[in-house]
């Protein structure tokens, strides 16, 4: 075996699993140095690691004094191990502390970080995405995005229980789905191509061999808009499922919901210092027809006409809050692959699933022949010669079917209470922002 | 409630719901037809969904002659619901048939595909791949996805229950990682940008705030090479972790091995009738030094110079098979981001795992340090200004660490012994190919 440079050297506890029954015993601990405090003969030290903090405590005396000297003289952030025993103390928070008798510093730090890792709040957002490393150590984003993690287990839970196939469709794509919404382009070897905006196309042509398929994967949208609700890349939850309609993916979506604020309130639970802000759910989530809420906001003086968009601050002035659906649009702005209204062609099968202001999710039942499909196209303008691999698949007995796509951060937005999208987002892409 | 085109119209059973003890039960099934027999005054339809097939028997008499004349005329592949009761028959293989008393025809059929949806092998791949959505209905590859879906499940569980954290990085960025691979440029708003090929500073940085980090995700390359096994988007699955090196990573890649051969046993265990090639998994995978490989590709009259890289043609040469490592690699051709060996700086911390002659995964021990990282940088003739966004990072505590990607699609083909990459892919992308 070729000596490597950690060598045999390894961690043999977590912060989480040290406590005062543990007194007398050898342990290894490595993470980062969070505080160092000397008072001459003495150093005291906080390692944090990802469960938590550990308290390391040398002595004159009690450790070798270039120990204790070494962990004196280090900077926080710097990644250390410490090899040493543990001592129960009631002096300590945590009922114990460290007593040092070998260190290793792996990284050592120099300069003073632009912010402080104990920060609640930082200020400008700006200074902390520059330095994203160091601020995802901070714990208002170690809690969201640890609870996230989960949020997206549960939600992978669901969907195998459901017996749904799990899916991956290319994100380099010939055509644009929705027609004509910001696309990026790519050189693709020799010939032009585009970011995927959305698996659209391809989730609906998997429902003819799977049936119940979903995928959980980047979407990439030229967004020309500077809000906290909009981002260039992101992780959209698509699912799509053949023989169902738009009422049966609102129920999906129901469960969905379900699950995932029980995913985020376990991890309160066990991370009971966590500051969320976490919804209430409700028995059902209430469902308002598009007809309903526009005559709603004429009644509160709204100028609105039929077929206007819901705006935000319109949806204020009617009091929706909490978790809502606004179905029953009208077809005309929907894309091409909405079905219309059975009872009514000026309206779609279709859903917004709605927080408050913040639109979660949008979803509805797929058109399934080809000459309806065309049809539509043709009355958007769009050059059906371009989809031909798409409208090809509907020659071959397209079932009926529905789906959505759930945008991941505004779900975690809506589950934690976040109120900036690019504070659930490891590494936010904007139109003003490609690095870190 | 508005009325949908499905209306109330729902599948009550899967076609594995149904046997001969439901004789009697009204049912109604959904899916496509299979097969259409007709013999004056019968019918046989089978239908198939995504469990299994159903044999509806429409007799004059029986059933209303409309329904069994419309059965009649049906072209395979058509989407259809059948309404009927369930009669239990000896003279069916499925030990029961349905007769029909509703038939609803959702999409209907009037091309004949381009081949046989029964056919286990279709000569010509682009054949298939330009009408994919019917070719995924093939058995065997309903098997591959069917699988596929499964492995994933069982990689994510092993990653959660050793409390990785699940990550998404960018995949819009704005400087190479490996320093000149073959990108796909974008125009990002009114920059330039470019297309991931794997997320390696992005996990490298999120070990220092979450240790333990995974990806599984689209990477892409535009790769020249028309061969089975590259495409120009790829899912990797990546993993990286604080306070390890290569040795401990090639102990989970043992494990992630062991846990997808049995996720892809379980799966032939419940569908018999698929036809994989698994492999056999060795109570250890094997570690082959690359020094020991040459000594032995030498001795096996293979033309090779220390420093060279081992062509599949020269490992099928020296018989290895199965899945193997082989480490410690000549640092030189290695990214910059690999360690170099503590006891020969000539080689370095660093793996392939193979299978047979295929690489499913490349991995190793990052440095953690910034002088060192700049300084390989610099002698790769990297500018490190444009990697500021990266190595500032390395002035806050990075910790050692390692990590790996493994390529889905060829971990895929290793489990199941398919042999074109293609046929483990949804939609593959390559050099000649950007549709469907």
């Amino acid at each position: 075996m070729i000596e490597t440079e950690l060598g045999s050297l390894r961690r043999s506890h977590y912060s989480a699993e040290l406590d005062s029954s543990k007194d007398g015993t050898n342990v290894t601990v490595m993470g980062w140095v969070l505080t160092v405090r000397g008072h001459g003969n003495i150093s005291f030290v906080t390692i944090r690691d990802k469960n938590g903090d550990i308290p390391i405590v040398a002595k004159k005396g009690n450790c070798p004094d270039e120990i204790r000297e070494k962990l004196s003289s280090l900077k926080p952030h710097s990644s250390i191990s410490i090899s040493g025993i543990v001592k129960a103390s009631e002096k300590s928070p945590s009922g114990f502390e460290i007593i040092p008798s070998e260190i290793r510093v792996f990284s050592e730090v120099k300069k003073i970080p632009p912010f402080e890792p104990l920060a609640k709040t930082v200020k400008n957002i700006d200074t902390r995405l520059e330095v994203r490393p160091i601020d995802l150590r901070r714990k208002v984003l170690q809690d969201i995005f640890k609870a996230r993690s989960q949020v997206l287990t549960s939600i992978r839970d669901y969907f195998n229980e459901q017996n749904f196939t799990e899916i991956n469709t290319p994100k380099i794509i010939a055509t644009a789905t929705e027609g004509g919404a910001a696309l990026f382009p790519i050189f693709y070897y020799n010939k032009e191509a585009f970011l995927a905006q959305s698996p659209q196309l391809y989730k609906e042509q998997l429902t003819m061999s799977f049936e119940k398929v979903f995928e959980i994967a980047p979407i990439f949208r030229a967004e020309p808009s500077r809000t906290n609700r909009h981002l260039a890349e992101a992780i959209s939850i698509d699912l799509e499922e053949a023989f169902v309609d738009y009422n049966d993916v609102m129920n999906r979506i129901a469960e969905i919901i379900k699950i995932s604020l029980s995913a985020v309130n376990n991890y309160v639970n066990k991370n009971p210092e966590t500051e969320f802000i976490i919804p209430k759910m409700p028995e059902n989530i209430p469902q308002y027809s598009y007809d309903a809420l526009v005559e709603k906001m004429e009644k509160a003086g709204v100028k609105i006409e039929w077929g206007d968009d819901l705006y935000p601050t319109n949806l204020k002035k009617i009091g929706l809050e909490g978790f809502y659906f606004i179905k029953d649009w009208p077809l005309g702005p929907k894309p091409f692959y909405v079905k219309s209204s059975r009872s009514n062609p000026k309206l779609s099968e279709s859903f917004d699933l709605m927080f408050g202001d913040l639109e979660l999710s949008s979803g509805s039942t797929r058109i399934e022949k080809r000459d309806e499909l065309e049809e539509r196209m043709k009355n958007k303008g769009m050059k059906t010669d371009a989809f031909e691999y798409h409208l090809g698949a509907f020659d071959y007995g397209m079932p009926p079917h529905a789906g959505c796509g759930i945008g991941l951060e505004r779900l975690i937005m809506a589950l934690t209470g976040t109120e900036n999208i690019r504070d659930v987002t490891f590494y936010p892409r904007d139109i003003d922002r490609l690095t870190p």
